[in-house]
């Protein structure tokens, strides 16, 4: 029996975030960059300029605006200011090629470009080829770099209006962000987000964080990476404090850490890896800290690690069609009584959807649950609000993405007894040798328990007889010494001989701006002129 | 640029809260009630069992089932089972007079009426009279009292399925409780709430509270009075723990806190004052405890008490309408600084709208925001996600409440110049005196600054001269003493001379089953057989 149409609801959108943190913390600190510190009523009024400058500007809704810029406060700004005028913000990965971005720009069809006068340069060259963008805006972050030509950011803001300007957000299903895949195989994909689903997103990473209003929150993770896991809008939802971070080295981090006592800071677990191997890492918090990790998942090792600095390890995981994080691995109360070792075993795996709801499942391929058994693989799907609306542009992607009515990640998992997922590999990452399915990341988390280990990736190489077999590349601690032969001996002693690694290759790891390890480098390098043969 | 619609969301709803945590945390414990102690696992079966049960026994989609019992483990069954089995839950307040339940019976068309064996006699007789209600099922929580004629709840769940039945919500905006006003005067009014709403509340409160899954929050509350705060959805969110109160007194709460080491629980005022007066409060919690209170403004000197004892107090206010809390007085860094009683002042303020979204105003007759001056009166009027609906088959008091689109909460309050509300009256409780308005609010906390004050309201009382003046009821602490004249002195020497109480009357006060003083009460004793006039 419904009486009545329900009239008297509002839009679900984070741009209530900042309207409401300016309103109830206008003198408390959002945003720190250095020796600058934003109150919330001078963020607010900066977002409130971008946004009527961008309207003087010819912004009309739903044009794209492209941020190419590093963890400072005018990417803060864009989640809220673009949006406000209408617009669809584009942020883009600071690391691409410039003929990366040239697509990204084109693809979009973004007809205003803000951009980092560092990275400036990169991308001067392929303007000129770009027929919708109308503006270009230098932000000049670091006075050491010149500008190219076209605006600067702080006179186009000071051209706009402070007042605040209302929320008006007619569609909660509107567009608001397109975030390019990074694209390892294939042209990037423009995923594309809209009001409601990073609303309750970013509600649900503060959740799952155990964020409150006084956390001071350290930008490790690139806020162009599905921005930022919404914390560019969740950390604003609390009316907690932004700490810019334009470039990500150890030892300036945990300088931040330590001056600004920060409380939450998120990063891939390579980033763990760099900051707790640091010679400046403290021996022990004697403050609560909270690290949110994904992008990969963490090896055991670096869980304990982390864990005896005296800082609490959240694992989630997710991607960037989703939102960013979209599942943790929930902590169980009676895994307090086990050692650090077999707490890092499970606090490694996937885990659940959030609890604001991120129906999760492993399936195979006629979308039928795997069992629950800890071994079947199958592919990890998703659906509901924290599943993007769909790849911008690319009606073919979007179908195929979603096919069976559920989104398909791509990755290869098992759903354990407790209803835990756990990533084994990417389909291209199974190593298969001799018939033997090989989970390239059970392997590496072997190698890491190898004391001397910094990092590692395993991937298949070829074999005369088994037709592939593991190989695996490995960065050593600073001062510390392994042989090729003391890893494998290593492995041998602790693991089924067959996933041993055949080789054991030293030296740097190519990776993407956001930590991951590009495994497709090393496997083209070890695979040149050689043709794959499955077996199996 | 709207290139496709988007068709992978899902509906927003908190039924998906007890799924997630069955799936989560089915060992956990999810529910303590005396010596027995429910698992979520378990938890979720008896809810399975009551939703197939009902559906066994004739409910369909839209029937209303109202509950009339405690805060036991039924009542926490039926926010979910009822709402699965596609029911609309009319939870009835346990003190009302058996006339008042038959009005809601009547009014809301309840075909099933669950019913605590201690309070069946009550309504045993009006029974006869409701052609719509099919089924009585008596809940014997307590052996003592013989059930009525009907069904048993053991034995009718025992009849249901445990096997898990999938959420399926077609529309967010369903309804899903009809909560009935107390109606100090004229008829109970059903306040209906959707699922959107309550999901959005639900997580809104766990966040304001700061609650995480290890939380153990005890039901000082009634889950009659606004589905608990929609806390019977958020502790189950977060797969944190229920530790149910089947009747509400200082000594038999204060052992629970101490023994199942509660983390968190809600009360208005007056509960807390029950609290920290009685003779079995610790000194001092030694773990973090936080209490949210709402209901009425708690005065100064509570929040000084309690946050003497070392727990966080965190004051919301809210009305049924509005599902509960609504807005809270969020904490600012620089109050810090401040001592007790100044805090106290600051914080028995209503505040600023919850983070998740709850647009609030204090506007004039003409519905124009009122100066931010802390003086000038106004009524608080809310929107968005947060207020119900409408009222039950009542769309002309639904009209009237949200005239001008805004919900008008009735409430009379100032708008202070850093955007926190704070009430006065309503706009019944304001005192004329002598053409000078005076709050009550104000008058009753002065008069609880004297130390040997327990609980104080204050009401407009006839007067000769001035037309009305206050008066003071009061109940005095356990052993201390005060006369009459020592109040009003001590009131002289703190506050204007024409806002000192003319009188104090010692004596229990009258209070509703939520803590609230009924001053209604009081001023139709002292009105009796007078007529009120308004001056000025």
């Amino acid at each position: 029996m419904e009486q009545w149409k329900h009239v008297y609801t509002n839009a679900l959108t984070p741009l209530i975030f900042i309207e409401r943190s300016v309103a109830v913390f206008p003198e408390k600190i959002a945003v720190i960059h250095g020796p600058r510190r934003y109150t919330y009523r001078e963020f607010g009024s900066r977002i409130y300029r971008l946004a009527s400058s961008l309207t003087q500007h010819g912004l009309t809704k739903g044009d794209r605006v492209a941020f190419l810029c590093p963890n400072i406060p005018p990417m803060l700004e864009a989640h809220f200011g673009v949006l406000l005028a209408g617009g669809i913000l584009v942020p883009i990965n600071t690391r691409l090629a410039p003929r990366e971005i040239e697509y990204i720009l084109q693809h979009s069809g973004a007809s205003f470009l803000f951009v980092d006068t560092e990275l400036a340069p990169g991308v001067k060259d392929i303007l000129g080829g770009l027929p919708d963008l109308r503006h270009i805006v230098n932000i000049a972050d670091d006075p050491q770099f010149p500008p190219i030509e076209g605006l600067d950011y702080e006179a186009f803001l000071a051209e706009g209006s402070p007042d605040p300007i209302p929320v008006k957000v007619g569609d909660e299903f509107g567009d608001i962000t397109i975030n390019y895949t990074s694209g390892t195989t294939g042209l990037p994909k423009g995923v594309t987000f809209c009001h409601r689903g990073a609303y309750i997103n970013s509600l649900g990473e503060v959740l799952e964080s155990g964020m409150t209003p006084d956390s001071i929150y350290l930008w490790t993770l690139p806020m162009f990476h599905c921005n930022g896991w919404c914390f560019t809008w969740g950390v604003t939802a609390l009316g907690a404090t932004h700490l810019c971070l334009r470039k990500f080295e150890p030892a300036t981090a945990w300088q931040l850490i330590q001056q600004e006592r920060v409380t939450h800071f998120n990063g891939a677990p390579l980033v763990l890896v760099a900051l707790v191997n640091d010679k400046s890492a403290p021996e022990k918090f004697d403050w609560p800290v909270t690290i949110t990790t994904a992008g990969a998942p963490p090896s055991p090792t670096i869980i304990e690690t982390v864990s005896k600095l005296g800082a609490k390890i959240i694992h989630v995981y997710g991607l960037t069609e989703v939102y960013g994080p979209f599942t943790v691995c929930a902590w169980q109360e009676e895994w307090k009584s086990l050692d650090y070792g077999e707490q890092g075993r499970l606090l490694a795996r996937q885990g659940v959807g959030f609890a604001v709801g991120a129906p999760t499942r492993v399936v195979d391929e006629n979308m039928n649950d795997v069992p629950r058994d800890g071994q079947t693989l199958g592919e990890v799907v998703m659906q509901g609000n924290m599943v993007m609306k769909g790849y911008w542009d690319d009606p073919e992607a979007t179908e195929k993405a979603f096919r069976g009515g559920w989104f398909h990640s791509g990755d290869v998992a098992v759903m354990h007894p407790d209803g835990y997922v756990e990533l084994r590999d990417r389909s291209k990452d199974i190593i298969i040798s001799g018939g033997e399915n090989i989970s390239s990341i059970e392997v590496e988390q072997m190698v890491y328990k190898h004391p001397a280990v910094l990092e590692c990736a395993v991937v298949g190489v070829p074999h005369e007889k088994w037709g592939e077999t593991p190989c695996a590349y490995v960065t050593l601690k600073e001062g510390a010494t392994a042989t090729e032969h003391d890893i494998i001996q290593f492995c041998r002693e602790n693991m089924s001989h067959f996933k041993v690694p055949g080789r054991i290759v030293f030296g740097p790891l190519p990776k993407t701006s956001t930590g991951k390890i590009q495994k497709f480098k090393l496997r083209e390098v070890a695979w040149e002129g050689k043709e794959k043969r499955i077996q199996g």
